[in-house]
């Protein structure tokens, strides 16, 4: 599967649309505020620039798309006001995948400028150019020097791709699980350390000295991979729904074996490892949050938050998931997906982990490990 | 009408799409190509630069969209290979009207550049940035002195706007023609003023000093600007089909007069009279070449032309016609255009008149004019 060109959020604005279910990342987005805020900081005082380039990675569509940059916007403006000195240019660069729908974030970008016109006086403010940059983030995006800050929130735990040589070894699982095999978390786990090396090697050439990137990634706070908490967690819950299927012969049980979710949900560590042995990154601060799945929308009909968890999970997955095993299912696994959310939700804690870093470019010669 | 929230070419693949019925646009990149070869050629040589900005503004969607970027991008590769230079960082900027089918242009990408990477020796290429920057070009688009080269073809005749006060001026009529009254040619004529007055002052802040523009407009041969000649003409043959709708009482007589194409089809003296009292740019070269209207398409079976010539300005009127007049008549509108077209193909010589201008950035106070 090319993840390239099937990954996205489901686009438009139905009920099954990413645009209506994406309260969780905007939770995650509000959490890394302050973090924001200190690294928009520091690098305006330090750098007073007149031009101010931003990339969001991973940006999606939806109301999260403008969300980060409305903030990110708003503190600059406040500091410009505060140092006496004219608002720079704004450069938005919104970067996802290929598959993203860029037309539906095109067209709100009036909105966006008439929210943010009335927000900010809009006789002072800078210019502000948007542009959507289409491609993966393992890889090369932007010109080189050409980046002041860089964001990217429940992005990076996607792979490049599936990890290969897995297929027929994670049996019944769709992601890391106690049951899976050495090989499986291996291979999880090198795929992992190529792709943020790619990331953080690309990223290093693109931003300016002294440029820096918040990054918040759904993690997990156990060392163990297979540990039952955050995404791990929902992925077994939704591996169990899939078996069920093939329990009930909707599914071949060979399709579910084939098919393995494309994510790596790290620790803090194994994060921190990887930025230091790429060397071109200070780590400034680092930051561990959770959020209940009950997060994930606000519909109070549902007292359970299943719905609305299912709901959020099937506004990200559905893609891959009818990529893979066709419309015929959909409805039916994640119908079961809900039930079993219910039950899990009913017994046990379950909690989301994000992981926020706060990055700065630094010289070659200066490696420093917080 | 808002113009920049309704105009775009047909988006999609389909039989009435822009992306099939655009070979009249590719035939004016064709003939401009010498001059880019001149514009490039110059421009790299006289900055041999590591990092080449190219926006081309009316990108559209279809094989057009890569058509004149692929040609850029190769004549730049031979002069770094004959002056043995390495190849320049290429940033690619596609602009178009936020309804545009930016969509379908970024899941394009990969077929562009395996095409480019196969023509030309993949290895010694410099990494190849693309973006999508929605927006009218009758204003800011880019940072300050950001871009070396800006192309635009078959765009400018597209105005802001409809020109304001004409709604009861023009009865009958869908542009100027012989029985416009004067204020409506005056109308059209400063609203063209305004605009490209508004696009050359905006270009001269983005490009760096000695950047250059090629532009082609769909332009007039004759200083009358109600000459039944090039789209001037092409327009009276659909004001006539549609005034034959309005007999037949399938169209109220109030929705004809109140409808105006926001296009102006200037002369080249007219072009270069606006350039030279803005004052930002010399104009190296203009050259005017004409196509005739059968240029629109291929297919043989239908031999007058008629029908390609129909389908092709279909591509392009069809979200305006559609937006003022409703669906239903937009088949019976194009289908007695078609008729009316056949008619004016055999007795008349129909041609669309090109105007190409190679312009360069000047610095304030030296200002030439050929």
């Amino acid at each position: 599967m090319k993840i390239d060109q099937v990954l996205h959020m489901n686009e438009g604005m139905g009920e099954a649309s990413y645009a209506r279910n994406s309260l969780l990342q905007q939770k995650a987005i509000s959490i890394a505020k302050p973090m924001i805020e200190e690294a928009i900081t520091t690098l305006y005082c330090n750098t007073l620039p007149r031009n101010l380039a931003i990339a969001d990675l991973g940006c999606s569509s939806g109301p999260n798309t403008f969300f980060v940059v409305t903030q990110i916007i708003k503190f600059v403006e406040t500091l410009s006001q505060q140092l006496n000195r004219p608002s720079p240019e704004y450069q938005v660069l919104l970067n996802d995948l290929p598959a993203n729908d860029f037309n539906s974030i095109f067209k709100s970008i009036p909105t966006f400028k008439h929210e943010l016109y009335n927000e900010i006086q809009a006789n002072k403010i800078g210019p502000c150019f948007i542009s959507g940059v289409p491609g993966s983030f393992y890889g090369r995006l932007f010109p080189t020097r050409s980046l002041h800050f860089v964001h990217s929130s429940y992005s990076l735990h996607w792979l490049s791709q599936v990890p290969e040589g897995i297929e027929k070894s994670n049996k019944g699982n769709i992601y890391i699980t106690r049951t899976s095999p050495k090989k499986v978390l291996k291979a999880y786990y090198e795929q992992f350390e190529r792709d943020i090396s790619w990331f953080l090697r690309s990223r290093a050439e693109e931003l300016v000295e002294g440029g820096c990137m918040i990054l918040t990634i759904l993690g997990r706070r156990s060392e163990d991979p297979s540990s039952k908490e955050s995404a791990v967690h929902i992925y077994e819950v939704f591996a169990n729904a899939l078996n069920h299927l093939v329990f009930k012969g909707l599914l071949q049980a060979d399709q579910l074996h084939s098919f393995n979710i494309p994510n790596y949900i790290p620790s803090s560590s194994e994060l921190k490892l990887q930025i230091l042995k790429q060397g071109s990154f200070k780590i400034n601060r680092t930051e561990v949050s959770s959020v209940h799945w009950t997060h994930c929308g606000t519909d109070n009909q549902h007292k359970s938050g299943a719905y609305n968890v299912a709901k959020c999970m099937r506004a990200v997955l559905e893609p891959l998931v009818l990529q893979h095993f066709g419309e015929a299912i959909i409805d039916e696994a994640f119908r079961v997906f809900q039930e079993l959310l219910a039950d899990t939700m009913s017994k046990e804690k379950t909690e989301f982990f994000n992981i926020t870093l706060y990055l700065t470019k630094q010289s070659p010669s200066c490696v420093c490990f917080n």
